[in-house]
C-alpha cells in the first residue's frame, strides 16, 4: 500500500502526466523518489478541454522537470471512429481540440505505456511512472496491477532493455491520494494546478480544486477530499 | 515451421497490412485460414513512399476484405523527434507524406499491435495477423516470437478479452515466404501488388516485383526470390 522506498531510486524517470489529480500527485512523488532528472509526457488525443494540457505543462514546470513532451495521438480518434470502407477511404485525422466526439478507446493505458516506453528508452530512461489506479478502475481492465506487470514484461522484451513501470496510486482511494500529496507537502500545488472536471470548469475554485462541483469527476474528487479531511 | 492448420480457424480476423511482401502474404494466408470476414489495418506514420499505402489498399480489395482502416500515427514522428523543452513546447505533428525525417521508433511493432488490438476488440475481432519475422529481424527485439507471446498476454489482460496474435512468417526465410505465396496460389498477386523498395521505385517490374534492384530491401527480396526458384 505504501508506495515509498526507504532509499531513493537511481536514474531519470518519465512521468505520464494527464494534468489530473492522480498524475499530478505521481509527478511530485517521482520527484521525491528518484535521484535523476524528471521528464514528463502528455498525450494529446483530442481531449475535450485544453485546460488539461495546460495544467500538465504547468505542473511539469513546477516540479522542475527537465523536459516536457506533448505527443499527439491522432490514432485514438481514428481507431474509435467507424470502420472505414473501401468505397470511401477517409482518414479520420486529428481534428480540433474542442467538440470532438468521444475518443475513448479500450486499451488506452496499453497504448500510452507503449508510446511512453518508446519515447523513454532512446533517452536512457528506464523508469516510467503512471497514475493508474485499480481501486476505482471503472471497469477498464488496463488499470489493473496484473496488466501493468504483464505489459512491463512485454515492453522489456520489445525494447531489449529493462523497463520498470511504477504505479504508486494502484491501491489507493481518492482520499489516500490527497493524503499522499499532503505528506509530500504539495497538496496545494496539486489542488490548484490539476484539472479533473468533465465540464472543463477551471474558474470556480473549491477547497478540493477547480470544477463545476456537479459532474461525476468533481463529485469523486470532492468526496475524496472530504474523506481525506476526516481522516487527517 | 508450417503455419497451416488442419482446419480453418473460426471468426473474423484483422491483418496488419503494411503493403510489403510479408504482410501481403499474411493477408492471403489469413484468407485461407479463417472462416470469418477479413479486416485490414494500415498505419500511416509518414512513410516515405505513398505507394506502400496504395499497395495496402489495393491488396485489401483483392483479398476481398470487408473493411480497410488507414490509421494515422502522428505520435511516431513526435516520439522520435528531439525532446521538447519547456521553453518552446512545439508539437511535432504529422507532416506530409514525403521527405519526412526517419520516423523509426523502437518498439514499433509493440505500438502497432496495441493499436490494432484496440481497433479489433470493439468490433468483435479476436484474431490478429502480423508479418513479423524473427529470421531477419535486423536487431529489432520486438520482432521476436518471445515478444509476440508476451504482448499477446498483456493485451488480453488490457482488453479483458482474449486476443490471439498469429505470425505465420515468424521462422521463415524470404525464400520460404515466396514459397508460401506460391502454395497459396497468390505468388503473382503478391509479387505485383506489394512494395518493398526503399527508393520508392514502383515502375520497374522484375520477376520478384517492383523496385530499384539496388537498395538493401530490393536485394533481400531478389535474393529470396532466386532461392525460392532454386528450391522450387
Amino acid at each position: 500500500m505504501n508506495p515509498d522506498y526507504a532509499e531513493k531510486q537511481a536514474g531519470p524517470v518519465l512521468v505520464v502526466l494527464s494534468g489530473g489529480q492522480d498524475s499530478a500527485t505521481c509527478l511530485f512523488w517521482a520527484k521525491q523518489q528518484f535521484t535523476g532528472p524528471i521528464h514528463t509526457i502528455t498525450f494529446d488525443y483530442g481531449q475535450r478541454h485544453l485546460v488539461e494540457l495546460e495544467c500538465a505543462e504547468k505542473l511539469s514546470k513546477k516540479a522542475g522537470a527537465e523536459a516536457h513532451a506533448l505527443i499527439p495521438v491522432s490514432s485514438l480518434s481514428a481507431l474509435s471512429s467507424n470502420a472505414l470502407t473501401h468505397k470511401d477511404v477517409a482518414v479520420a485525422g486529428y481534428g480540433g481540440m474542442n467538440g470532438l466526439p468521444s475518443t475513448f478507446v479500450p486499451g488506452r493505458n496499453a497504448i500510452f505505456l507503449t508510446l511512453a516506453t518508446a519515447y523513454a528508452i532512446p533517452k536512457g530512461i528506464k523508469n516510467i511512472v503512471i497514475g493508474t489506479c485499480q481501486t476505482d478502475y471503472s471497469g477498464y481492465p488496463d488499470c489493473r496491477d496484473e496488466f501493468i506487470k504483464s505489459i512491463q514484461h512485454a515492453l522489456t522484451l520489445a525494447m531489449g532493455s529493462p523497463v520498470k513501470i511504477y504505479t504508486p496510486l494502484m491501491f489507493m482511494t481518492k482520499a489516500q491520494t490527497f493524503r499522499l500529496a499532503d505528506k509530500l507537502g504539495v497538496l496545494e500545488e496539486v489542488v490548484k494546478n490539476s484539472h479533473t472536471c468533465y465540464e472543463g470548469d477551471h474558474e470556480n475554485l473549491h477547497a478540493w480544486g477547480y470544477g463545476c462541483a456537479v459532474c461525476p469527476a468533481c463529485e469523486l474528487r470532492q468526496k475524496g477530499y472530504e474523506a481525506f479531511l476526516e481522516g487527517r
